[in-house]
């Protein structure tokens, strides 16, 4: 059962890899119908976080376990990875067991795999590696660990001589373990298939009646094979069992995600206000203001500025381009190179060209604008009819008066205008002129009159 | 004058008690006009904090000793609880002089008579019956103490064999006495009747020539009753003596809420980004984003959304409901099960129905908006004409096109529709199409004219 | 060439001084293509901050050194002291190279002369006022100092009884040196001209080939004069040299700010939701929710209330009005005593009269609102054709019904009305009601029909 051969380290070549994410939990104490894997930091998914940190080893296979809410998970994971391959665990048995869930779907598979956990969403490729080398280096299972500022409640990593010898429960540990503070994250890098044999001999023979994945530090050694022990920031581990604890992994994320940003060169006004999406991706020499929040897909190049309150997801924001304050940038936008998308104005799968600018109070759905067009304050394309949406095209340089409707399928040619206040219900051509408003009657003396009228309705209604 | 019988604890029976709130101070270093007792803190007075921890021990009376301010007072707590009963405090003479003031509203009360400060808002309810606990166990004063990091400034509790002997002031404490941390928060408990007679032997012969509540322990403990101490927190009892103190004390109401609410099974995806009111009520399983404003009487159904950038006051929203970003929900409105309420977006006084949507751009007010019905981007339910406030009646499935007003009171049929752009100033009937607007006027080369023509006048100008 | 007659303090007669401000950095680490010394804080550029602090000791000269980026520094520095000299450093070759540039700018200048960093946003004018103290008690030369958390890296003040004797950087100095943690600032107050002279003897022998201002103190003592040293805390002599370092600027000097906005009796329910501007005045008993963002120029008289998430610059809003939630006020907006700007509303270059209302989804720019005037939910007014922005005028007591546009140059009279949804393009007199908008055509059944055909369309387009 041993393949020496294969955990000796082959430098230059590859060493392939696969990820079993244990995705099985119900998370009774998060009060939820979500399963707990699904429950977002970053507007993704924990799941998600655990399947990219794994993605930077360019993993040849990954297997999620799931159980509760399988359904919602495997769709979630498939999303991420089209060929990620579900093992579904029917009874929570403990980690050993959910582990194993996974033998079928590698079977034939040689060389690393990584357990992780789709609730310890902040683990950082960085670590996963160094794991990744400790194996190459000849352990047949490696074992995460960190320093733990208070350790009670965990397990304890009990090393010999840099060895790891046995990953001890706190209360089966004797008083010299329980001074241990070098915990137990469980996460593990173990040598397949032979860590497939190892969990065969996991035992429920304890107090909860579980099978632990800790055990098979003491079966590895066993069957001849040395353990060891990778070291990582005990914010890395963070398990989240309860919405606190999501909240704390979110803060942490969030907090990754900031310094990133100034690192990399974007002035962020108020950090600490700022939210990043897990895919966020944004270029040096953008300033970002106060209270600003990314959703997914947001990709904003260099030079943009993102003022104040402003919303942004599944967008491209093209470089100089200026957005807000209090805009909201949905799927779909693709804002233009130095256009302008000013306060209260939504954009949703709508392309605004190049210079072009949408500066007050405006819908612009299911649209196409192009380059230098001015979209004044208030207008609304009218892209949904109940049934199907609509697109609206506008051309390069046209000029949208204010308060305007534009009523889908509609199109503006160039350099066309629409008057203020217009309902366009029929294509304009290029350069032409669109006007569909009421003629204006003004009566002398009528305001006052009206006034009277309803002065005395109120009088009338109030006595 | 001793009543023996009065104090002794009665198993089983309910004891009666009253709560005396001070709430007379002008708060000088507030630098406001407002009473201190009626500034804000989770958009609710302090006093209606302080009535609200004594509510909790259901009592028989409550009375408010008003002074600054006194009608705003007044009427904030018949506000709270109509049969309040007010003291009035003409001369601000120290807090005996203060709790005195409500002797002749509780004259022949026979129980627990609880001291407490409008401007000390954040005790808590638990430590209130545990200082009605003590008092049960024989007591005839209780007072309450909190473990001070700084005992600066603060009076000192000394207790003898876990008595409380008396209360003294740093000033006038000895070496020995100074060194004590456990310090008085000015909250007592006492017996009445017992208690207006102590106070009545209360003394003005110190440096500030002002009546101490601190000299109770002594008088009572003359009068051959016992004293006890209770002891809190110390952030309970931080009083609020300027703005800065204000905003400490929002910080922890806050921290406190945001707990509360993530414990319950709400996400809140930033906790440190959410306000709450007091009186804030959201099931489990409600998704907060960042950045949302709860203002008073919010009730949030279970599995509703509240995105980022919502501000919710007076307002009750549906379960799966979904809020946001950017919506502004105010007193009155009504949001249905799964109905959807977008960006830019106000309601007020308007039941938005079941599956609704008004997803941009759009007020609603004065209106009844019906199951299904979609409200187009831009609407605007025109309800005031000056004098008078009107209603907007929307049928169940009716289709309202983008940029309409519609100019109270209307009504819109179930199943109508109206088209984009248009002012409506009928009603609609059921099932009908109605269309409000002007011809649309297109004219070749029109635009190109009206650019020549603006763009001679714009250097006619400069030049 | 001492100048003991020009050093000797002379009581009660204003002593001269003029500032020389470092500004000539590229900021590499800030991975940006604005100088350094333009990076803003509290939305202004870190030089203004100096340059004000500089401001309050009244000095009769202010030089720039301006290297990178000379033109925009310049701008900027003229923008805010119009008759600033700018001295230009054409290469870096150390902080001692950059200060006597302005030799030539400060020819004849007899008094107190400091020296500033642009990047050192933070130091406080009673600081500065503090050195110039030590000056005129006799110091030729004052440096400030700081105790240092961690002294690593910093260049280190050796006083010898009380006077200063030498600046050591880390490197050179003794391990009893190394010991001290009073730090060097960079900043120093000297006499001119004998400074000009001092200058020209620092020599560039050292590791990194720089001329080094720390070196002044050597030669002043050299030259006769005593030096002296003068201490602040660590966070006013913070340096920006990354966006972290920008990021921590940004958060002290908001900490700063509402520190002393709370101080002046302003409520800030949520101070650390508030930003400042450097320029921002707001009065007494103003209230201010979460989440506002002041830009630059914002002025709140007292007892106006600015409500979440309101975004205010170059603004000036009068005594008890409403503004927000939602409301963006930008440059030129006029906010009246009283009145109200409610939510989604944005107003730019344009006055609300005394108790005026725009409550809802409006844009008001280039107008007059008179005192009194209701602009109903969705106005628009519609300042700009293309080429050439015109201004609305709006009578006292108009009444603006909702949804309409006001297409510019236009005006209503006083105490006339608009109907709803109305495209107003000429004239409304005095008391006069215009109504411009298309006749209501409502048809049977119609709604029902186009449901049908839209369905069946829907049904074809999907089969």
């Amino acid at each position: 059962m041993e393949r020496p051969d294969d955990s000796t380290p082959r430098p230059g070549a590859p060493r392939p890899c696969a990820a079993v994410i244990l995705a099985a939990g119900a998370g009774t104490r998060m009060r939820s119908g979500l399963p707990k894997a699904l429950h977002p930091v970053g507007s993704a998914p924990m799941l998600a976080h655990v399947m990219a940190a794994a993605e930077a080893l360019s993993p040849a296979r990954v297997v999620v376990v799931a159980g509760h809410g399988a359904a919602a998970v495997t769709a979630a994971a498939r999303a991420i990875r089209p060929d990620v391959e579900i093992a579904l665990q029917q009874e929570q048995r403990g980690t050993a067991h959910a582990a194993a869930q996974a033998r079928e779907a590698l079977a034939g598979f040689e060389g690393d795999v990584f357990v992780l956990y789709a609730d310890t969403p902040l683990v950082r490729p960085e670590t996963l590696a160094a794991m990744a080398g400790a194996r190459a280096q000849g352990a047949g299972l490696v074992a995460l660990g960190f320093e733990a500022a208070d350790p009670t409640g965990y397990g304890r990593l009990i090393l010999e001589d840099g060895a790891l010898t046995r990953i001890v429960e706190e209360k089966e540990a004797t008083e010299a373990e329980r001074a241990v503070t070098f915990s137990n994250s469980g996460v593990i890098c173990a040598e397949s298939p032979a860590m497939w044999d190892w969990l065969a001999e996991v035992s429920d023979d304890n107090a909860k009646g579980e099978f632990y994945l800790t055990d098979l530090v003491a079966i590895a050694r066993a069957h001849g094979r040395d353990a060891a022990a990778v070291a990582c920031p005990e914010a890395e581990t963070l398990g989240v069992n309860s919405r606190a604890q999501l909240a704390q992994a979110e803060a942490a994320f969030q907090a990754r995600a900031r310094a990133a940003a100034l690192e990399a060169g974007v002035t962020l006004t108020a950090p600490d206000t700022v939210f990043f999406a897990l895919d966020t991706r944004i270029a040096p020499d953008v300033t970002v203001g106060p209270n600003v929040v990314f959703g997914p897909g947001a990709v904003i190049e260099t030079g943009a500025e993102i003022r104040a309150f402003s919303h942004i997801e599944g967008a491209h924001v093209g470089p100089g381009a200026i957005i807000g304050p209090f805009a909201r940038l949905r799927p779909g936008a693709e804002i233009g190179a130095d256009a302008h998308v000013g306060n209260f104005v939504e954009l949703k799968n709508a392309v605004l060209g190049e210079g072009a600018k949408a500066n007050h109070l405006t819908y612009l759905g299911d649209a196409t604008i192009g380059a230098g067009a001015n979209i004044g304050a208030g207008t609304i394309t009218c892209n949904y009819d109940g049934f199907l949406k609509h697109r609206t095209e506008i051309g390069a340089g046209a000029f949208i008066g204010s308060n305007s409707a534009l009523v889908a399928p509609v199109s503006v040619g160039a350099g066309a205008t629409v008057g203020a206040g217009s309902v366009i219900v029929s294509d304009v051509p290029e350069a032409a002129l669109a006007v569909a408003r009421g003629a204006q009657d003004t009566r002398p003396g009528g305001g006052a009159r009206l006034r009277d009228k309803l002065a005395a309705a109120k009088a009338a209604k109030q006595g």
